[in-house]
């Protein structure tokens, strides 16, 4: 059974054995005998991370879809990652792999091609330390826009949030994409993942990115020429539908 | 002028020009055409876990100290770090890299011998794993003891705390260290920089870690066996004032 899963917006009351699989149509790398499962759930832009990584890769893998994470996250996943007990975890052959820039780590040094890190080891620890700020502000910082209640609140969380997005524009610079020689590779990968709740934020923070970092839009468009983000980002208006739902849940409307 | 720079608990008042340096006897890997700077201080346990590295790699390098971090930061750790303003910053042939489990990477992959790394991909996958459960769970749950305020809350910090040393006590298990083979190496760095601590946390909380973790109590003593860590680490009845003040600071008493 085929579907574009990341559409799917019921997954809640799905059936839990609904196992999809993702076969790009070349795997570049000849690694066909390493089975690769993937406990994912379409929102989460960590677990889109891990997709994209592995399809710029060329790897088969199994997406394995959590259907109720809120209330019932399943017993593979709770096996796979006790300490945490979140997604993406990635089974490479049986063994869990947890924390989705570990994880992209492990697939850069798994599949030499084409790399997502620089090959000298000051270029991996800029990349590194872009990726831990985006970790540490961006999906975070997005949260605060959306949890927030009253004006002043939400005006602050957004002042912060465009604050945070500018230092990425600057970083950026004039180069097609954070990775080495202008190539899209782990930074990319990481923020881009994320710019899937950007709607969200916009529509509850009342501004638009393109406003206020022209350049930075101009990179997400960029990224979603690849197939391997288009193909893997959801639809922003279901992520935005998402949060909606978050919201009433938290009781922040 | 060389100082016991780590007993030194008036690093706030000394002059900003004070720089030591550390020079290990022999420099196994024969890099001493790089030049080496730590922006450093002495309490923070993410600057420890640099020196230690350092200096079980054998490379020289320089420490800066930062006289005083809690109202004037020197001008050049705002210029190497200007996103988090923090240190530690390793200064490498004048170029800066941030975040000590990030800088641990870089020294790993710079200089290769011994390493604190495993070598496999998987491996690296788990001993960052730990790594980043440490920099999650650890410091911050001590800060939860010391900056709680009434029984019940400071009760409530301290069981957090030992249910995450015991989840470190499980990973060790029957071994003599975290690392690959059983020897020091990543996970044992980055944790028992934090250890220096303990005697603060149980002070403030009113516990022994040796009663609830006897095993990471052994790994302790273990580890403070090596020069690499036996050097680095403040005395923790230093660290135990320092806290205190920082307590008085934060109005926590």
């Amino acid at each position: 059974m085929k579907l574009h899963w990341h559409w799917n917006l019921i997954y809640i009351n799905r059936p839990c054995d609904l196992n999809l699989i993702i076969l790009p149509s070349r795997n570049r790398n000849n690694m066909a005998q390493d089975e690769l499962v993937l406990l994912d759930c379409w929102v989460s832009p960590f677990c889109m991370r891990v997709k994209i990584a592995l399809t710029e890769k060329g790897v088969p893998f199994e997406v394995r879809a959590e259907e109720n994470l809120l209330s019932a996250k399943s017993l593979l996943l709770l096996a796979s990652n006790p300490v945490h007990k979140k997604v993406p975890v990635l089974l490479y052959n049986g063994k869990p792999i947890c924390e989705s820039t570990i994880i992209l780590g492990f697939i850069d040094e798994t599949w030499a091609s084409p790399p997502l890190l620089p090959p000298c080891a000051y270029g991996k620890a800029q990349a590194r330390f872009w990726a831990d700020f985006i970790d540490k502000k961006v999906f975070d910082g997005g949260k605060a826009i959306w949890t927030s209640k009253g004006e002043v609140e939400v005006e602050a969380a957004k002042d912060a949030f465009i604050e945070t997005l500018k230092q990425l524009e600057e970083t950026l610079g004039e180069k097609d994409f954070f990775g080495c020689n202008n190539a899209f590779g782990f930074v990319d990968i990481t923020l881009i993942a994320i710019t899937s709740w950007f709607l969200a934020y916009e529509k509850f923070g009342g501004f638009k990115v393109e406003e206020h970092c022209p350049k930075l839009s101009a990179w997400i468009y960029r990224c979603k020429e690849r197939d391997s983000v288009s193909k893997t980002l959801p639809d922003s208006q279901n992520v935005y539908e998402f949060v909606v739902m978050l919201r009433k849940m938290f009781g922040v409307e």
